[in-house]
């Protein structure tokens, strides 16, 4: 007998007693539940944000994972609420595009638009769903119940556009997504386009004015100050100094360009 | 059988190893035992607004719930500390004004001033109460002992003033109580007092020298960059910017005034 | 049967996808763990800080605690991924300095270089061994698996210096070694060390220009504005100002010198 595991994503901050209200409703559904931050300092709106550090963690939980995740700027809106199964996962939360990078990886089994009152607070305001109807939602779901009985089935989620690297005039050209806690600048190539564009030829990296020679292997690679491209624990091209912040450094922007060209052998 | 379940409330923040060894200690007394965090990122000595986190999220949390909760500039000086029992939660922490407003709002059964060494660490610290006194307490408790058993009885908890807003000059006064992480403007004014208050006509509301028509509905409602006012989510007036920081566009500070008048039919 | 216990100690923060990676990794080997956070917030690539916080939580935690312990420049680079076992806890993580208080403080018992790849995930990334070998091996000693089979054994971990206390010229030379939330300033002297170098003498403390008289027992003592000295709650000589920031009103750095001299008695 498995205990249930709910993870939670959110833009509310860890100062605020926003998060614990959403874990308290859960607890006083399903006592039995875990309960794992993914993370609550998703900047403030920002969707893609929150989709980008969803796609990447959400897939390590063990099956049957319940996903509770709300970025939720258009909340009391008409953006709906629903709940998402894959085939080993459950994710409730805004059908605001917040499930497009998971929409894209796995296998969409069932999209449920949550109308069933009978599992929400009795109380629903129009600017706290997380507490009111997706945490409660959640738990019900942890207790074992369908998902149709949630609410109504539609056949797709809300998608955003999430940019991917494109071959132009022989150069590979991508944009960093996404800058870590260490400063480290993710960009969208993928480990399998930039093999296949490459060929196997050394590679010049360009980030803004600087220039990176081939690619490293590990953060203590490269000269003190010196950006190093590695591939990522997510499979993306990263551009990292050795134990500097290389955003700080070479005062780089989520969106900048990150352009890659093959050394002609000649 | 339930799992016992003890929430976290302090101004400790998260770097530190203070939060860890508090629930060290929990777990060590009771393996059992569910920790949440409400929040540890309290103002340092801020009293008032941890009263003012706790009072928004005990209630959420399942019967039983024992809320541990240390903001506490004076430990180890002359205040003492506590156990509050109300019908449906226990509160463990400093006898400063902390449960001010837990004690307003829920019938208090019982207050023990905890004296009763065998249930503290073996060395207390003049400075660390919470790792000390109030985890290893709040632990015993959720093993099931009884509350007179941590010490002796007194009648009631140190109350701080938590202003209210009041009507004057034919006008609501009321002030910013919390500003949250999105930055929205929580004020003191109780949605049914503003009901009385206006009686259903138009009304007018200033947060300094910016005028709001009228109450919204939702966070997604007006124009950029425009402040509108609605009821947030634990039932009282809020200043909120259209997925903007309302806080940093308005530059208002926690203590400003909010007022409300109702606009004339003629 | 108890419940098993992991801690986890990062310099990840708290808004990346990368520790919720681990407890994903860890809760789908052993869905029955308790994972309790020590911090993330080590200053990145600070393995004096991130020793010197989990030496001061880890006894906290009860017998047979496993601490997962993530500070770590040198990933995928020469350092060994290491299982450390004391009479109480187990220690997984870096071998990098990470572990020099612990291994100071405890009898070492065991120490093992992980090689056992069948308890690393299948795919070992360069740059994220936290999720990749220490948080698989850490669920694996979970579920009971014995410390020699996860690889060979060596002798000694890696230690850094960690400067103490001195006597120099009939005076006592400490430095800050840690600034807390609360801007207290932690030094490296210790309680028996002041005893017995004051042999019951009053005392004068230095702090850069700051001179302080002798020592008090709580923060709540001292005027407004005016540092104290005092033992903090662990066992340290430690400067603090009633209700402020020590920090930032000092303008104190970690590695400062603090300095105490005994006041002669004529």
């Amino acid at each position: 007998m498995r205990t249930p595991l709910i993870t939670l994503l959110t833009d509310f901050g860890t100062k605020d007693h926003y998060v614990a209200s959403m874990k308290g409703v859960i607890l006083s559904i399903n006592p039995q539940c875990t309960l794992i931050d993914i993370t609550h300092q998703v900047s403030p709106h920002d969707i893609q944000e929150g989709a980008y550090l969803l796609a990447n963690s959400y897939s390590y939980f063990p099956k049957g994972t319940i996903h509770l995740s709300v970025v939720d700027p258009g909340v009391g809106g008409i953006r709906k609420p629903i709940l998402l199964v894959t085939p080993h996962h459950f994710f409730v939360g805004p059908d605001n595009g917040l499930f497009t990078l998971v929409a894209q990886r796995e296998k969409v089994i069932k999209v449920i638009v949550l109308t069933e009152q009978n599992f929400f607070l009795s109380k629903v305001s129009t600017t706290f769903h997380g507490r009111d109807i997706f945490a409660p939602v959640a738990a019900h779901l942890s207790l074992g119940i369908k998902p149709q009985v949630f609410g109504y089935e539609i056949d797709l989620v809300k998608k955003l556009g999430f940019e991917t690297s494109v071959v132009k005039e022989g150069k590979l050209l991508g944009k960093i997504v996404h800058i870590d806690t260490f400063g480290n600048l993710v960009s969208n190539i993928d480990e399998k386009i930039f093999l296949r564009f490459t060929k196997g030829h050394p590679s010049m990296i360009w980030v803004g004015k600087r220039k990176i020679h081939g690619l490293g292997k590990g953060y203590w690679e490269g000269k003190s100050g010196e950006p190093i491209a590695l591939f990522g624990s997510s499979g993306f091209l990263e551009i990292s100094i050795k134990e500097e912040n290389a955003q700080k450094i070479l005062k780089t922007r989520r969106g900048d360009r990150v352009i890659v060209s093959v050394i002609s052998d000649q």
